[in-house]
């Protein structure tokens, strides 16, 4: 399967971007078979190092976010440079014209001065806080206040999260964002200026879980350590010492949790004992205590071989807690045995493995991923392809440093 | 502006989902003006009352992932309350047959069955694992390996985080492959079953970040607490007894600290001590102890207030640490100050605000975010509009309890 027979197969953007949201966005597109354009700056933009990297200073960040993309790289502080940027997100194509960008929309990304060469552009910008400030993950998840409740109860201090949760859910909405304004163009020819806030993305999903609303009311979210909140859910070590996670959110995760335990007589007795209907999930975080000892007295005397059988036999909603090393070495999920990964060479890495988009569309079937491209790849392709360039006039801007 | 006139307006989408994902994906296609129609089965569906809830057991959870759908309740335990589900999922219309569901797809959720009623439906089913089986959020972040990395550094033992990061980036994704399917039937005429696990995205994201390629090359990522990985970034307490999180991963991040906080001529003194350029981000990560010291010394001697006004005047990447008690209070952000946000009435809670869809759109402007259904709210009109079920037709099944 080729990327040319993708589901987003014909569509093409044009991406102007660093760090994760806006360039996983691109990639989210790129990945279903867009043509992703990425322009950098010579010698690459202010991602172009992040680490993680390699020992020759490749980054491994960058390489990730930009799979099956194609990289130009242009002097942007050259005004002829500039006139490339312009001319390239405004290039024609009744599938183009879509642009994706994290900075400041002023200069050669002026929308108004991008809308005067090509009508019906769409271009998403996406910012910090919607004032145009300074905003980052990081800052984002202090603000929000989720760091005030994760991590351990008797924990004072803030606990941030690694994971750039926010980043990563603002790349998804990158690309729904895109892709209606797309849509919306097809029926309408309407292009647009479509503006998202990664501070917002935090506001609405802590107003879309009920954070917000239990504060409103006076009961803030207190801290549950590795507690599931509302229902029945920990973590548990077993006699052989492998930490594990369950979950018994519904009714039938719950049955299979006490079956699996053989935990059912003393769960009824702590039930006669509290007057709890203990099938209603919310009485099970009443007495989460009482019903944790249950469990971890019994997880505690079994092996983790054992478990695994009795909870896969029953379907019982659990994982092992893993280091990232052992999801690489022990979980054949994370290897090309899972269609979604493929064995690549990755330039600048070397061989790797990397995962395409998780979307499987029955109509077009999975794409490989495909490595990132090396800085300028394919600058002298594209500028042929969408602008007509030809060779000689290409070899004048190489000569005169405006590409490279 | 109303919903009609939103960006997806005249998409309709059926969903039958539970918990975060899936109903956070529809959702986001319903505050986009895509009517979404959720089908529950009489009483409500495995997450009707998941926790937090009101005094009088009502859902902020429920009520916060399903704003602006309408909502049906049928009897899904009978055949005919089935076949009505059927019916409206594969209900005509140009726009329509699109349908959303994190349930195993068999019985009245089979796509086959599905398909030999509409040829060209769109189906997208989540699933737990890519295999059908069990996984949520707190069973993949165990999984793909946060936890071991997440919290304190001298910590032994796995954090789980408490955002349901997985769940919200694979919201976002399933309303991503919707748009992406729909845009395909658009083209070609052709519906398809669109499949997506929760796992495999845990698992693709953790290649995209780059934490795989770390653990292959044997170096995977230490526990930084609350710092910034691989360049300038951590919390600090102000003079006044504020946290804040500072974050200098740009050059022109970093350049602000330095000015705001007037340490410049000390970080040039580290910098010639240890022989490195502290303008690579790298380095600044290497020496970060030094350089928290640096700036702890500065921000421990001054007030909240007078850091707030130089790192604004300068443009520094920072927040403030907030419990979600003081956004909901202090913060205008979050209050219809912000245009995200409204003031709304939601059944069962009574006078609250609530979060439209962080997108702005420029050729349709804002729909403010609407409330979330009562359940059954929309069932008779529902059935009378897709299906065209007379009056009596609905009294009928009314009194035999199929609808209520």
């Amino acid at each position: 399967m080729s990327k040319s027979n993708g589901i987003l197969s014909g569509m093409r953007v044009v991406e102007a971007a660093a760090f994760v949201a806006a360039p996983l966005g691109g990639m989210t597109l790129a990945q279903m078979g867009a043509d992703v354009i990425r322009i950098d700056t010579l010698g690459g933009g202010l991602d172009y190092r992040r680490w993680p990297v390699t020992e020759d200073n490749t980054s491994l960040f960058w390489c990730g976010l930009n799979k099956s993309k194609r990289s130009v790289a242009l002097d942007l502080s050259s005004p002829e440079g500039r006139e490339l940027a312009m001319a390239l997100v405004t290039a024609p194509g009744e599938d183009a014209g879509l642009f994706l960008t994290n900075f400041p929309p002023r200069g050669w990304l002026d929308h108004d001065k991008l809308r005067a060469r090509r009508a019906d552009l769409i271009q998403l910008t996406l910012m910090g806080d919607r004032h145009g400030g300074s905003a980052v993950d990081y800052t984002v998840n202090a603000r929000v206040g989720v760091t005030m409740f994760t991590g351990d109860p008797g924990s004072e201090e803030p606990v941030n999260h690694v994971l750039p949760a926010w980043d990563l859910v603002t790349g998804q909405m990158v690309a729904v964002g895109l892709l209606a304004a797309e849509r919306h163009r097809r029926l309408t020819g309407e292009g647009q200026h479509v503006k998202l806030a990664l501070q917002d993305v935090g506001l609405a999903v802590m107003n879309h879980l009920g954070f917000i609303e239990e504060a409103r009311r006076g009961q803030p979210r207190q801290r549950h350590g590795n507690e599931l909140f509302g229902a029945f859910g920990r973590d548990f070590v077993t006699a052989d010492g492998q930490r594990i996670m369950l979950v018994g959110l519904t009714h039938k995760q719950w049955r299979t949790i006490c079956e699996s335990l053989d935990m059912q007589a003393e769960v009824d007795a702590l039930a006669a004992r509290t007057g709890l209907d203990l099938n209603q999930e919310g009485n099970r975080f009443r007495v989460r205590k009482e019903l944790g000892e249950i469990a971890a007295a019994r997880i505690s005397r079994r092996s983790f071989a054992d478990l695994q059988q009795v909870f896969d036999r029953l379907g019982v909603c659990w994982d092992r807690y893993q280091t990232v090393e052992q999801l690489v070495r022990d979980d054949p999920e994370c290897s090309p045995a899972n269609p979604m990964f493929s064995a690549i060479t990755q330039p600048g890495v070397g061989e790797t493995i990397a995962a395409g988009i998780p979307l499987d569309f029955s109509a077009r079937g999975r794409i490989p991923a495909q490595p990132a491209p090396r800085l300028g790849e394919h600058t002298e392709q594209v500028l042929q392809e969408l602008l007509g360039m030809p060779a000689a006039e290409y070899g004048r801007l190489h000569d005169k440093g405006v590409v490279r």
